[in-house]
């Protein structure tokens, strides 16, 4: 079975709109929630799963697209795999959801802004993402099919401990606030050490693009809460919105001033260069890829490259993954030969824009 | 004073003309000859080394070019330190002779094609230069001024010994033969290792594009004997002609047929890696420059690149270092802002070739 989504675009993380999109990718909100009366999925049997799929694909049917959109119902464990690492890809669905036979499912809308995961690591795990920083529309977002769905089903909910979940760290809210931030500046003066130092005393996670344990390629970081007890949704959010991403954007913004004002000649160095190797190359890995785009989006949004729009940066970020890669050329590609399709691509692409 | 070279152009050495110039780019042969009845140079006091300067100007200006070219004479202790990097960069005076206020002198032809130093290590050092692999030629050059001069001094000349020299290495017929390689296919596969162990076993020395003690940069290996004693030199010259050299040159090219049928796809993501940062880098320093020129050249003459023609790469090779850059730019350039002048100067060139 073949994933009903349109490969060729970004979906909503990359769409590099809203505010302050210069640095914030975008921000997304997820609510972990379980059903009263089922097992967790990891102490679920198959019969349960089958019947927790079902449930889900009732009850998600009958709720409304917090953005008034069409949905789109997705049985993960009858996708080919291919397509599952396209749905990671996108951010649609977790990693964790790609292996197994196990039954599962995402239900996406077509903007790609909503997606809610079941039989991930809890019943249901319900996503907002917003392009740019526009955390409250992804809280919004989530709260509103979060209380469409409190109608019709009972979630497993503690007095004491709130909403229960199968990893104690989401008990109490189950909320995780993740914004992917676009920090080449500080990553290329290395004062990016100092952010993380900071994100880890504020008990803040800082992952790479696919999240955890994943390297910062690409120059794009995820931060995102650890814990969710102790702490009310709002205070979070407000935490977040208020403090945390405009610190990091201001801090960023001061080192690219800095790049401008006073190691201009660098910065232009490594941005052209970018744009030369990826012009040129013949064979290149996503890792390198990444990072030259990196460079590129970086030489872009400060005006040094205008031939070039973000979009197909963003575009190429997401289209140079294994999978996309692949669904693009038409047919699988052995690793060694990856490298190659994947210099085409971005070469095409690129000379599309004309230089 | 200011050397009367005209540095826009290569020179001999680099010309790229002449036998098998895909990998021999050029052929030197050089003598060293010492006058009896004066003290070798490094034991020499300066009145003593004012009067050879004197002495050598004069017979050298007796002499007939062997190529029939015009000659030039600089007395290099009162040439600008710039204009004698100059011309080590040149190959036209070795880098002991930049330094120090000692008098010293060079005699240079039109071509560039012979120089005969003056109180380098020796009294003489007569040098000829073919660009190819024509060592013959330049046999014949050094030979024919070597008898012109032999009619005008008297050489320090031992029955037993031979010609003495200041250093022992060169005692017997005093002569080194060098030959400049370019082996970019031997060095990407990493089999350059077993030529310089080959090389090691028959006694020669192998070294980089400037000389003892250098990195190859650019892929440039300069392979010369070791010792002058107990072979003559028509036994010397026949054993690099017919049996060194054409292996070399055998083992290169084997390298390159493997390299374009069997890595076609590494061979030219490489080549058009170089040309895309060459032409977009605004900082390069020079040994990353000389690298990527030689995978330029590489695929220059392996087909893969058409617009630009060796001669603009030889010339960049020479152009990009320190001195040359200087005096391109028209003015002393501080360490810190050579790299940005040499990317400039490399892209302009590059860009002229209308790709």
């Amino acid at each position: 079975m073949t994933a009903p989504i349109n490969y060729s675009g970004t979906g909503e993380w990359l769409r590099n709109e809203g505010p302050d999109h210069d640095v914030v990718v975008s921000s997304r909100v997820r609510l972990a929630r379980n059903l009263s009366g089922f097992d967790f999925v990891n102490r679920a049997d198959r019969v349960e799963r089958t019947h927790l799929v079902a449930l889900a694909r009732e009850h998600l049917n009958a709720c409304t697209d917090p953005f008034g959109l069409e949905k789109t119902w997705m049985e993960v464990d009858r996708l080919e795999v291919l397509d599952r690492c396209l749905l990671a890809e996108r951010h649609l669905i977790s990693k964790d959801m790609i292996k197994g036979s196990e039954p599962r499912a995402v239900m996406v809308n077509t903007a790609e802004s909503v997606s809610v995961m079941v039989n991930e690591e809890d019943h249901y795990r319900i996503q907002a993402i917003q392009s740019g920083f526009r955390l409250t529309e992804a809280f919004d977002a989530v709260n509103n099919l979060d209380d469409q769905l409190d109608e019709k089903v009972q979630y497993a909910f503690h007095n004491r401990f709130g909403y229960l979940t199968a990893c104690p760290t989401n008990v109490g809210t189950g909320i995780r606030i993740s914004v992917m931030l676009h920090l080449p500046a500080l990553t290329l003066t290395g004062e990016i050490e100092r952010v993380r130092r900071a994100a880890r005393d504020m008990v803040l996670a800082i992952r790479g693009f696919y999240g955890e344990g994943t390297d910062a390629h690409g120059d794009l970081y995820q931060v995102s809460n650890q814990t969710t007890l102790g702490k009310s949704e709002a205070e979070l959010l407000a935490e977040f919105n208020e403090r945390i991403i405009p610190a990091v954007i201001e801090y960023e913004r001061q080192a690219r001033q800095v790049m401008v004002s006073k190691r201009s000649t660098v910065l232009e160095d490594r941005c052209y260069r970018a744009l030369g190797i990826l012009t040129h190359a013949r064979i290149i890995k996503a890792a390198e890829a990444m990072k030259l785009l990196s460079h590129l989006r970086l030489g872009i949004e400060l005006g040094r490259i205008t031939t070039i729009p973000v979009s197909t940066v963003n575009q190429l970020l997401l289209h140079c993954q294994p999978a996309h890669l692949q669904r693009i050329v038409g047919h699988p590609l052995h690793q060694s030969k990856r490298s190659a399709a994947r210099a085409d691509l971005i070469r095409t692409a690129l000379s599309d824009c004309d230089l």
